[in-house]
């Protein structure tokens, strides 16, 4: 963790023996010794279901945390766990999230999803990946959504879409500058019944790369390297957190991963009992079951085609599959990235648009930037939250990120 | 910059002398030594209005690039100047954003951003700020926005509203976690006059952070050594880019900064000979004549009670004014920070919103929060556009941004 020079954090109580204050920074119990128990430090010891925020200057001696001064910031009720809805009840859970926040449970989640967000981010850039801010409206989205809709606002009048994805942007902005990320906001009106999965949110957030160039094979060895990376990195600085939440802390992996085609799967997951489809998308239980059954991520490739995002590139060999894949979690937790290489060809893209059914001219700029001329890509979307519920267990996802909008439920904050 | 193993750029030519290769990476040119002049690398050497994007492995000798191996991605048509509209023509310019980004102005620009960012993160991480994830829509955003309107959109029916800003978040989120920040992107239709300010747009992004139990000179002096940080680390990595734009680089400041009260501020302009009214904000002219006649940032304090944020303290020595501030930056290019201290009384809020005639039902959750308890705090918001645009020396704070929306132009990508 960061060097320590100032705490903000609750007043957890006093080690008499050790002459140590207990204060909750961020949801981790730090004892800081004093050297003597100055009035600030009674008073900071309230009781009768209050508790005090304090401000403490912080040095080290031998190892130890040394209180230099504490300043009192404010006596606040103290949050008992009563007070908090059970994740359990999505709907409380989300109108209350304004209180689950300040759970020592909340701020560690919150800690480590920081943590993954700065060690993505350290890992990108040394691969030379630009990161850049992505618009949250656009005049037209991703129209490819499967089963969710996306949400319209007006700006002077004129219509516009809330981010649902930002592929078109990623495949102009990586014909510019080869290798790039977007940490990108999605909204996305999904169905009630996906409540029910524990794993969708309607408003989430994707490391959303592009590279210009590459293969399936490319990002899916970068995808690989950087969740590795993002883990060693968590055990060594936050073992003691993981450790709250997984018995043995995070696993890493060895690479390479699995790579199953979707065919492939299909074949396990009949093995496994579940009733499938062919042709369709797996189903989430297909999907579930398969995740349990493997004790390690592992990807599907090539999905049939006309099953995912408007954009994927058609196998050569094979045009009844696309050049796509997921990265699916073990445990049950599922899919975490989904990505593939981009049709990025016009006449490509206007046929993909009509087979959907969508107004061209919504999407007018793409279609010229298509007509100058942009690069082949491949990239990927991977879910933060969902993979801040998988490296911490959580049972839901709405778990995985502060003030969360579950499916279905309107009217949180 | 990091360290280089693979580029994925555009190639500008070839110098025979040196047996190089000359390739655009994000804007910087690199000279590439090749060992012998293959087919593939006379095949990216192409003319007749068309450019080679292309990947090379790359590894160092005697701190020289050399091309190890080149891969051709694609060969696109060559992005005239003649095709690029001029910032100056914001609404072509905002229509084009998917051919300005591949400018190679744009490309630095981008990379600079990048850098800010990182080099922000860096700070603050080290001072022990957590990086939230910020909501792009909720159910009732900042009222005070004095002059501009806030977007609606639906959720399931219901209404919500696009992201203005994140203050409530920020002070539930500082009471829990005592140091946290948001890189938002903040949404408000702008009247569309403020298209002539070059300094305003529709969607823009915030480094929005939150510090439980501060002062406003606790987060002013923190923002001084967070600029102070940032502008050295870019001198150090980006020096070179940075001549490009500024003859002599970007210039760093002693700290502290000066100080000066709103009424100070008012002397100061009218000695310039410029109109002013005492009680209402400062006129974007003064603001500009004043900027023009320093030389180096200065921060503006205490402004006239009810002309900023709902949400300021008032200062308790004189209630007329609030315990807030802005960050003015020389040269003409203005405010680029602006916070202070936050109201975080129940009473004191309801007090807030009944005088702007909101209906208090829409910020029920907030109220909720407020009735339980928060934590005072201090704050700011750095526009991340502005303060490229100052770095970079830029006339219009729609070039430091990828896909801008310039106030009052619809139909945009």
């Amino acid at each position: 963790m960061e060097s320590i020079h100032e705490i903000v954090g609750w007043v957890e109580g006093f080690d008499k023996k050790k002459s140590a204050l207990l204060i909750r920074d961020r949801g981790v119990i730090r004892k800081l010794k004093i050297k003597k128990a100055s009035k600030e430090i009674r008073e900071a010891l309230i009781d009768g279901g209050r508790k005090a925020l304090v401000r403490v200057k912080v040095s080290r001696s031998d190892g130890e945390l040394i209180a230099d001064s504490l300043q009192m910031i404010h006596i606040l009720r103290e949050v008992s766990p009563s007070d908090v809805p059970d994740p359990s009840k999505p709907d409380e859970f989300a109108r209350k999230s304004w209180l689950v926040i300040r759970t020592p449970k909340s701020q560690k989640v919150l800690l480590i999803q920081h943590a993954i967000l700065k060690y993505l981010r350290e890992f990108l850039d040394s691969e030379g990946f630009v990161e850049i801010l992505p618009p949250v409206i656009s005049t037209a989205s991703d129209p490819g959504l499967r089963g969710a809709s996306k949400l319209k606002t007006k700006v002077y009048g004129v219509e516009y879409e809330l981010t649902s994805s930002t592929i078109m942007f990623k495949q102009v902005a990586a014909t510019s500058l080869g290798k790039i990320y977007f940490v990108a906001r999605n909204v996305r009106e999904e169905p009630p019944e996906n409540l029910s999965t524990g794993r969708h949110l309607v408003e989430f957030t994707q490391l959303d790369l592009e590279w210009a160039g590459a293969s399936i094979h490319d990002v899916m060895d970068l995808a690989e390297r950087m969740i590795e990376y993002v883990c060693r990195k968590l055990n060594r600085s936050y073992g003691g957190i993981l450790k709250d939440f997984r018995k043995n802390g995070l696993q890493c992996w060895d690479r390479p991963l699995d790579r199953l085609s979707y065919k492939e799967v299909l074949k396990v997951a009949k093995s496994l009992g579940v009733n499938v489809k062919e042709g369709l998308e797996l189903s989430q239980e297909a999907e579930e079951a398969v995740s349990l059954a493997l004790n390690k991520p592992f990807w599907i490739t090539n999905y049939p085609a006309g099953s995912r995002g408007f954009y994927y590139l058609r196998d050569e060999n094979d045009p009844s599959v696309n050049r796509d894949f997921n990265l699916i979690l073990p445990e049950g937790y599922g899919e975490v990235i989904d990505g593939g290489e981009r049709e990025y060809r016009y006449e490509g893209v206007i046929e993909r648009l009509k087979g959907l059914g969508e107004d061209l001219r919504k999407y007018d700029w793409f279609l010229e930037a298509l007509k100058y001329g942009i690069a082949p890509s491949a990239g990927f979307g991977l879910g933060i939250e969902r993979f801040t519920r998988y490296a911490l267990g959580l049972k839901y996802v709405w778990e995985a990120v502060p003030f969360p909008k579950p499916p279905g439920i309107a009217g949180t904050p």
